[in-house]
């Protein structure tokens, strides 16, 4: 496996318009600001993007344009898992064709325990089969209630087309074990910006952090001081990340994640129906947060040099 | 709310042939079969038609093929939730135009526990306001992993569009607290055949349940002792096909389901990836649950006169 | 097995006097008014008996005390259930010496998936080996997060020491499958009052239910009602008891419980940290159920005539 | 709060002969044994000490015959969380008058969701106020299904006689929240060997790790090497644990931590039903993991010094 996955990947929110329209234009200029930041790449239509949202037709234009926005020298991860092997090979099929470097394929889950280990296996190998470019496992219990087994990672981790692993368990033993386990081509991606630090420690390549779409270059340097060996400095700096990694993600979720983007100077807009947006209180304690945790003021002036 | 719901529904399996692909004509031929018994109708695309694993133009191919077969004076309820409002809002709106009578709406639930009551209220209202026909709730936690609190019910329930529900949980209390605190308008379904006799009796109007699909008369004649007061018989009834419906859901899963229509005449055919096909030796097992619970042999001779 | 379980069971709580102590004559008195009623015995001990935070010699001063108070034509059940066999083994002991006619023992569940199905069949094997009384199951997952399977039921239920089950799951239709697959001496016991009546129907032949310690005469009811064919009527005084029952389980729980019967000219005193008693307005809120159901009317004026 | 907790605790085992019964002697021998090591102190009657399965006479001999062969210069901490408040005291005040340094006291969790948070806090708070030595809250949502919120966590903090958290959780996202958020004097362990230098990179002061039993050197030099900055070895030792931390907690459990123990020389013994021994296999297994890991070679040849 030659394409590296080092780096850090923001899991960029899909924009849409107060009707809930996807704002393909806020995509391309959220892009070009991020595309300043020395990004690894960046993950489209993942559970950050409000994927499940999205009908086909959306998926594929918020790829295109997305594609003509990030330039060749960063990836576009594109996330294309459904819940067929049939469905979810289609999607990657069109990824692939408008110039998607790697797809990320969250697991199965509507049909929870009906599905056996085998069908599990056989859906990544059925998909990495037909997949042009490389398949990454999604791992991501938070949403899908369905947490891999580090044996079913293994046995599908030894199909040539299957890269990695982006996890989002947070459960740092599992990714250590992951990585020892593997060979040495198989990817580790951290999935929560709250063990980036301890997840890159344990041998994880990078980070697929929602934190990375609010402070790329903080979530950038925590990568580049780990692997530097400077862990104390890594550390300090995750730390002081903590508070607004907590807002943008679990506590006021992607309607918190689109209102700091708004903040900070980029296009969130609204989400979809049944996530809400969220209220005036809860907003003025995210722009404290932000400010607090030196997000807001250097984004802020990032805004007024433009 | 004058569209009257009582009676039982098959939520009918979609046949895919040996390449996965939709099978339109053993739908047709599925359906010409069931139409020979006294059922108020069929659900089309639930969780045992794998709806979530279809694209958008299979399912209304589906649907449409499905009305084709269903005369009128059967009801056609189309699965048609989403995870966004604006899909589940698009799909219903199709389906009702090639003909549906009502829409079942599950519980959208990747994003869980961000999803509050108040958005998860307002995404039934906002399909109710939008929706053509009558929409029904779909509360099936065994496969969203949402369990939706009776308050919510009865809120989404206060909405003139919103005329029933069909609740899988399995738990007779809970529905047992739906049929009383709502108004009589509000019509309740049980999901699962376990405990059809006892949701009928704390006041469901009907069931849409997996073992109708292999056992049409038997579930039919449940409901018909209960309704006359004969419960002994009704309940031995149930009794009865326990092993049958066990077969058919938890135990073999939707494969199960599809092997047992194999057997008795109807065309299963096979499943979608992750899922998979069950193997020789279940399909034994199966085939001596089915002749046990009379239900092989009954169907054996439909088919031999045919 | 030649004890009869059929018959109503109140799962009895254990008075606290202010300090939280074991108020033991409190105990006595309300069980002298329970007597008037024809319940079939009482379960001591139990969930509802706060039985996880009394010491050894608590539960033992419980027991014989209960015993004094109960006449020898009702069934004391106690609750043993420790989490170690040697620990249930020696408290079923003293149950027995003490005059306990059955012990009610709960699912092990601290190790949860680290104790193998084998280790709980040989759990409640080794119990009923060593025990000189009958010997129930006792499942309740709300409290234990432990839902044993059926064929580990089945295979316990062989022993000729185990006489029944508890089942709390509030699952008929698993509680049908115990019922349908285990032989006519073994006797299941609802556990939960919402499914009494259900219960009842498939074969179950008694119920264990809080709300029978508030409404002995109505819960006593459902069941004559049942057993006559009068199901209609059993079915309607259920409904009708149905917010008595919700109000002194899962919403204001033990606590509520205790606080309805102070109403009801029983003694309930306190609960112990760290549960806590329900405050002025949620007691309100209470009495009113309480009149409204009925329940509470009517025990004003039994304690008028004492 | 002057106790210093840093450092590695093993949370000991509790050795039982054949017939299950406490064996104080090799208690002693073990506990002879580990005091060659530089560990901190001890967790006598975690979860790792079953002491879920010892009645209250057994547990009061354990710390006793512990306390004499733990030297005064390590540490005691003794488990002593029951499910009330009021059973607790009771532990704790005996653990102290036998010599316990400090209790660590798990969540209650037997009436789950019926315990509100002010019921939690005020519990901490009542076991804190009758305890004459400091108490470390205990954390482990495995065994107990109860996940503390941070926010219980930093009220109980406020407690001056609350002097720290294990927390095994696994969460170090979490883990790092607790120690940023909370005051200088509040001390936090890790619980779990996956995680061990993460934790203590992020501010954990010292570990209480199932591992630490069978390999008490490389435990002490994870933490020496994580405080002295050389992270990567830290790390790489850790790495080459974690087959023998995962045999002796999740694959085999505490069975096969006692096996371990056995075959390195100290006395593990049997367990208490429902827990079983494991089967020769996975013995043979088990001895593999521990040769392969390192652990077993170096404590044979301990053992033949002897």
């Amino acid at each position: 496996m030659s394409m590296s996955l080092r780096g850090v990947f923001p899991p960029i929110p899909t924009p849409f318009d107060a009707d809930e329209n996807v704002d393909l234009g806020a995509l391309s200029a959220n892009l070009e600001r991020w595309n300043a930041y020395d990004l690894a790449g960046y993950v489209v239509l993942g559970s950050n993007g409000e994927a499940v949202f999205l009908d086909d037709r959306e998926r594929i234009a918020v790829l295109e344009r997305a594609r003509r926005a990030i330039p060749a020298d960063k990836l576009m991860v594109a996330g294309t898992g459904c819940e067929s092997a049939r469905e979810t090979i289609a999607l990657t099929q069109q990824a692939a064709a408008v110039g998607a470097d790697a797809v990320l394929v969250m697991t199965p889950h509507y049909y929870g325990a009906m599905m056996k280990p085998d069908g599990l296996v056989g859906y990544y190998c059925a998909v990495a089969d037909a997949s042009p470019i490389p398949v990454l496992l999604y791992n991501v219990p938070k949403f899908t209630r369905v947490d891999m087994d580090v044996s079913i990672i293994l046995r599908a981790a030894e199909h040539a087309n299957i890269a990695g692993i982006k996890d989002s368990s947070g459960n740092v033993a599992k990714l250590a074990d992951i990585v020892r386990l593997t060979s040495a081509g198989f990817q580790v991606l951290v999935g929560t910006a709250g063990v980036l630090f301890a997840g890159l420690a344990v041998g994880a390549v990078g980070g697929v952090v929602a934190l990375a779409n609010v402070a790329p270059q903080q979530s950038i340097d925590i990568q580049r001081l780990t692997e530097a060996g400077r862990w104390g400095e890594a550390l300090e700096l995750q730390r002081q990340m903590m508070p607004v990694n907590a807002a943008v993600t679990g506590r006021f979720g992607i309607a918190g994640l689109k209102a700091a983007l708004d903040m900070l100077g980029y296009r969130g807009g609204s989400v979809r129906l049944p996530l809400q947006g969220i209220d005036a209180d809860d907003r003025d304690v995210l722009r404290d947060i932000l400010i607090e945790g030196g997000v807001l003021g250097s984004a802020m002036s990032d805004t007024q040099e433009e």
